[in-house]
Formats: structure tokens, sequence, C-alpha cells
């Protein structure tokens, strides 16, 4: 019996489940523990007896480098104090508070008095957006943005649409760019934000930020950058960069979920989301998440510590992947900016096969990747980001991507490219999008 | 020279100046560590070489329980996956977050998709309110609450008067309860939701939340409750209380810092406060702080096992002090409800002395206590919460919290009882309020 007539005949989901059965029918290779480079922080053993697991996704998190999670640990039982409080005990919490602001502050170039902590990069977009918008209401009600925003930056939007203000979706060209003429061209005496990220999350497209900064400014209008995935390897200079808000996530760059940051430049008008106590300077009301924040300064020092060393080392395994990949699979593609991209990002479209079928084979062999982001990762929608670059909806559908990490090792890219050419050989195999029908094979 | 002239020419800065130096001059007693109840959860040592510390501050803030953080720490660095990735090993992560989401709605009687986690208490309480109001908008725009309710209520009621909605702010009597009647006169045919307090931060006054909710149900209006304090101290039953909305904080009952949750009723129309990705089933975007939801799990399963056991226990110290209290201290009274109060809580308000100056000379002793909310204690606004029971402004500008909790003993109460009433004679004596100014001694 043909599978290709019965993924013709079911619906995705059996599709996909077929996908899964073949999956199954090959045995995943037990490579055990493998070496790593030395002097590199301590992978965590993901590896159990029977199952080598290779993670790359560090786009959607990255695990808490041990020299972190031992700078948090003592603020959980011992220094518990909560920071508002005015006896001695309390100072060490409160120190280490102002410690880790200092330490933020530092990775950007800005003042620790411009950071201020939140729950992570979502809530700092959606701070962004909707405090300035509130503040400046009466003076406009117009904000700029860009079509491949992450949602947390993009569903604000939408939402403040609903309220009556105006958004402008700006289009990116065929890498992913923002063409900062595009952003001047769309200013009005009406604007009163821009936001347009640093990089991106999916295809790794680092935006000219430094020139958006200046048309913004040149025009008198607030920049907002959400810099979430950029952090440790984007060098930031508030100043330089001419930004006035940026959104922060620690769990991105091996500090614990949980906690972010957003950038205030001093003297920007913004309204609080979480209304309540003093915390903050009265920005940001709640109890402050002292573990969190330590683990945040110290994660962002170690981060931005050698950028250049780090995002050399990465490149290079993901510069090996590209070309092997590239090299050993035809009808396949790289999506974002050749050059102008993260360093650990590679994004790939094959054609005829869908994302989410990639996933589940590579997952079979122990292989952690990503089809969009992870956020939106649960749902069948198309990736936006891939859409706006150009690629038509059966291809946005689906991609592969492949982020690396500091633990990644150049075995890691050697077993992923031993895993990928076969997978989606397979995938095509039985693909009813595959034009060569013939080479589907009779399945017993 | 006089004190006394000093300080009623002097700013009060310089006025609590005086009293450290006071303070300074007497050495704090060495006692080192004290035996702790067999049994009982090991207590964090806070006892440095030099000076014993005595926490009585739990309504601040508690430390987190060896059993939670023991429950987190796997998933910061090993169980470090997305819970949002496709792949097996993001599954831990995953079934970290919805097996604490379980134990969450078990402590509330509720169901586990009626729980969406947060940052913390404030996030909860301002989601709550503006999202409701965001929701209903088109159905009313009157909001009834109380006037004794947390800055984290508060705040974002005054945010929604600016935008043109309609608040009510209920009195409260003489021991901080709210009147059930009271709700149901304010309830208006535009009233979408009232939100009272299930137990207050400073007085620690328990309300009448059945009730309330039963007349908030019978006019067809949303019942919210910040029971940020009454976890672990007040059994819960969101049914049989009648409650639509609750927000909870784990650091207050021996969880970390950093995360909270808020229970919403199914069919409840809420709007999102933070969006973006489409997690918590589209509710609340970001990434989940798995570490954070699993010590929330895990703290509040503690927390509510033995409520009845823990309050017995608790409630026989508290009296213990409060019984000391009164019958040493003259002048002093007892803030709150005699007894429907949480176990935990003692408020005093003693004549002619500042909560502040009460504070600083229990820390030189190494007495952790609070004078209204830690959230405000940096301000140098009178309590909210003791005006409204009518206290007069100048008792209301002071007041010592003392919150006891898990860890504290019988010899902590001592210890508090053979210090307190020197503190409170000696800042007596030197206070320009005091009536008998003849009692002011020379100081050398």
């Amino acid at each position: 019996m043909r599978l290709a007539y019965i993924t013709r005949i079911l619906r995705p989901g059996a599709y996909l489940f077929s996908y899964l059965r073949l999956a199954g029918s090959s045995p995943p290779p037990r490579t055990g523990n493998t070496d790593r480079v030395p002097g590199q922080t301590l992978y965590p053993d993901m590896n159990d007896q029977d199952q080598r697991t290779v993670y790359m996704d560090h786009a959607a998190t990255t695990f808490t480098k041990p020299e972190v999670l031992a700078a948090m640990t003592p603020y959980f039982s011992r220094y518990f104090g909560n920071p508002s409080s005015l006896y001695r005990f309390a100072h060490t919490s409160r120190e280490g508070v102002e410690e880790a602001r200092g330490r933020v502050a530092t990775a950007l170039g800005a003042e620790p008095e411009e950071i201020s902590f939140t729950a992570g990069g979502s809530e700092a977009d959606n701070w962004a957006i909707k405090g300035v918008a509130a503040a400046l209401r009466k003076r406009g009600d117009h904000i700029i943005t860009s079509a491949i925003e992450h949602h947390a930056v993009l569903h604000p939007c939408r939402a403040l649409e609903k309220q009556g203000y105006q958004v402008t979706y700006l289009p990116v060209d065929e890498f992913g760019r923002v063409d900062p003429g595009d952003v001047e061209d769309a200013i009005t005496d009406r604007t009163i934000l821009v936001s347009v990220m640093t990089a991106n999350n999916e295809i790794g497209t680092i935006q000219p930020v430094a020139e958006i900064g200046r048309v913004a400014h040149d025009h008198d209008v607030l920049f907002h950058t959400d810099a979430v995935q950029a952090v440790g390897a984007v060098p930031i200079d508030v100043d330089a960069m001419g930004i006035d808000l940026l959104s922060l996530s620690a769990h991105k760059f091996y500090g614990p979920k949980g906690i972010g940051a957003l950038y205030i430049r001093r003297g920007t008008r913004i309204e609080s989301l979480v209304h309540g106590g003093g915390q903050e300077r009265g920005r940001r009301a709640g109890t402050e998440n002292v573990p969190g924040i330590v683990g945040l300064g110290r994660a962002i020092e170690l981060a931005t510590a050698d950028i250049e060393g780090h995002n050399r080392r990465i490149a290079a395994l993901r510069d090996r992947l590209v070309r092997g990949v590239l090299g050993s699979i035809p009808d396949t593609r790289l999506n974002g900016h050749p050059k102008e991209r993260l360093p650990n990002n590679a994004n790939f479209s094959f054609r005829y096969v869908e994302g989410e079928s990639i996933l589940l084979l590579l997952d079979a062999h122990g292989i952690c990747a990503s089809t969009g982001s992870a956020c939106s990762s649960a749902s069948l929608e198309p990736s936006h980001v891939l859409l706006a670059i150009g690629l038509p909806h059966e291809e946005a559908h689906g991609s592969l991507r492949l982020t690396l990490g500091d633990a990644n090792t150049g075995e890691d890219v050697d077993y992923v490219l031993s895993v990928l050419p076969e997978v989606i050989g397979r995938l095509r195999q039985i693909s009813p999008l595959t034009p060569a029908c013939a080479r589907i094979p009779e399945i017993e």
C-alpha cells in the first residue's frame, strides 16, 4: 500500500503520524557522551543511556550556566530579604539587585537607573510599546514597526490598533532587512515610536539599528528595539545606536527563565504596565525577583565579556553546518541575510517537505531543533517572517532553524550533517509535494 | 544639650539619625545560634558571629524552603528546554509546568486550565483588574474595591479612573472588615467587577470573602480577590467562596520570588496584560519560568498540606507575642480584627513614637520587622490601611508589624519581648510627642 495515497486523503495529523511511525522504525544511534572542547562551560549532560541528544535550539532557550546558578542560589534561602525592607538583613538582597543592575547597564553602555527589571522579554516589549503609547497619547497615535517583529511586539501593536492607534508594519527585503529610508518615509507628525528588533529570532537577520535610531531621533521620535536575540552576539551601545528603549531576556544568554529587563533612556516618558508598589523607582511594581535578577546580572556579564571571540567560534561551527547542509541536500536554501546575521543562526527551507515533519524525525535522532519560533511552534500558522521575506506559502509553512550554542561542538555539527540528508531524503520520498512520484517506495 | 530640642528643630532624617546613634551605643546581644523545634524545616542560618537575627517579617517575604529549591534546581541547567518546543527533550519542562499547574489548582479547588502563571502577585492583580475592565468595557465601567487593598489593586484602579472608569473604594470598620452589605449597596447596572482582598497584608484582617462573592454573583458581577497574603493560612475553595479571579504569589509561602498565578474561572472574559506568544493558552505571553513554576507548585503543596496544624502552631506563638507586648508596654493597641486575622500577624501602634524609629532600633538588635507594607516602606506616606481603620494621622504614620513564620520559635518571641519594651521606652523618652517632657534625660 502506498503511503502517498494515505497522506493525500488523510488530514495533516495522520500524515505526521505516518512520519513518526517511519521514524520509529529506525533505531536511534547510541553514541553515549561525547568529548567537549576543553575549557568550555560544562555542557549539561542531556544524554541518557539509550539516546544521544544534540541541542541546537538556543534561540528558543539556553541552559542556565553553572556559574550563573551558583551566583543565584544564596538568594533563595539565605539572603532572602525583601529588597524594599529597611533592616540590614535585607541590604544583601538590595545590593544583589543593584549590582546586577549595574552589570546590565554596563553591558548596554547605559546608566543603572535606566534599567528596570521585568519578568522577561515579552513583558519588556509590551511595556515599551503600550507604556510609550499611553504616555504620549496626547502627542500622537502612530507607531512604526516591521513585519518580522516577534509576536511580543506585533500583538501589543494590534492591541493598540483596537484602541484607535495607527500602526505601520514596514516590509523587509528578501534577507529580512528593514530599510532605514522606509522608516523615514513612514514617519508623520503623529508618530511617537519606532520599534524594530536588533536581530530576528527566526532567520537571524541583524537590522541596521544605528541607522534606524538616527532616523527616529532626527524626527524626535522614540526608538525601541527588541534585543532579546541579540544580547551576547551583537555589541550594544544604546547611545551610539540611538536607542531609547531596549528589551532583553536572560534565558536567551545562559541566564534563568522568568527574568528580563527594559532599558529606558533617562527622561523618556512611559506609563507603567504593572502598577502597585514603589519598586524599580515606581515604574514596575512587585517584589523584585532577587535570585533571577542576580542571575541575569551574572549571565549578561559572561555573555558580553568576549562577544568577538564567542561569535568567531560559534560562527565557524555554524558555517560548517551551513556548508554541509547546502552541499549535501539539493533544493535547499538558507533563509536570512548571508552576512548580517546572528553567528549562531542557520535557517533552511527544504522544498517539498514540512518543517514539523523534519523536527519530528530529527527528534527521533535526538536532535533538538525548531521551525519558526518556539512561542508559535504549537500553532499551525505559517511563519510570518518567512512570508515577509517572500517565501511562498508552502515553503513558509516549513523551515528548519538550527541555532548553535556555547556548548555545541564540531562533533555535534557532524552528527547533524550525518542525519539530516537522510531525513530530508526520506521525507521527500513520501511527500505528496515531491514532483517525482515514482520515487515513492512500497511500504510493507 | 537636650536631644528633644534638636529633634524639634531638625528635619525627620536627623531625628532618626539621633535614634541610630543611641541604638549604636547599646551593643547587640551575642547569643549565637539557637535551638529549633525538632522536625521543623531547617531555618536558614541568619546568625553571623556577632549578631543574632530574628526574622519576623514573613508578610514581606519568606525564605525559599529547601524542598522547594531542590524541586526547582534540575530545571535550570538540566531540564532547561522551552516548554513550547516540540521535541521530547522539552517534554520534561512541559510536564514540570503542568504538574505545578495541577498542584496550584488542587490547592484552590480549581481546574488546571483555570490557572495562569504570572511574575507574581502584582502582575496577577494588575491583570485581573485591567484585563476584566478592558474585556467588559462595553458592558460597564464601574469597579468596586476597598480602601485597604494592596497598592497592586489600588493603583491599577486609579490608572483605570484616568481612562474614564468609575471606582468605588468601600470603607472598612475599625477592625478593617468590609461589610458585604456595603458591596451590595454599591453595585449598579454599570458594575463589572468587585475586588476585595482575602486577607490584609498590614493588619492581617480576613475578609468575609464567601459573603462578598455571593453578593457579587447575585448581581452577575465578577469577583476578584487578592489572596497573596492568605494562601497557606486561609483555606481557599474558589467555588464555595464564589471567586472568579484570585491572585497569589509564591514568595509569600516559602516559594521563590518572581512567580505567581492568577486563577481565572472558566468562561471569564479577560484581556491579556502581556500579549505575544501563545503561552498559557494564549493568555499570558512569554517563555514560562519553568524553575519558578515548579517551585510555586511544590511550595503551595507544602503550604496547604496542613493549614489547620500550621495555623495552630503559628497562632500560639503570635498570641504569646501579643499578650507579652500588650502586657508590658502601656499605651499600645493591637490593630486589625481580634479574631478574624491571619494567624501570623501582629500589628501594633505605640503612642508617641514613629514606626521607622522602632524598626531602626529593633534592627540594631537583629530583629527584622516592618511598618506598613514592604512595598511602601521606603516612602514616608502614612499607611492607608491604618488611616482607613480610623487611626489618627500621627498613629497611622507609625506602626510595628511583626509577622511570624514557619521557623520562628518561642525563643524568638521571648527575645522580641525582651527587647521591645526597652526600645519603646527609650524612644518615648526622647520623643517630642511624649506628654511628660520632664522624662527626657540629659545626653552627654
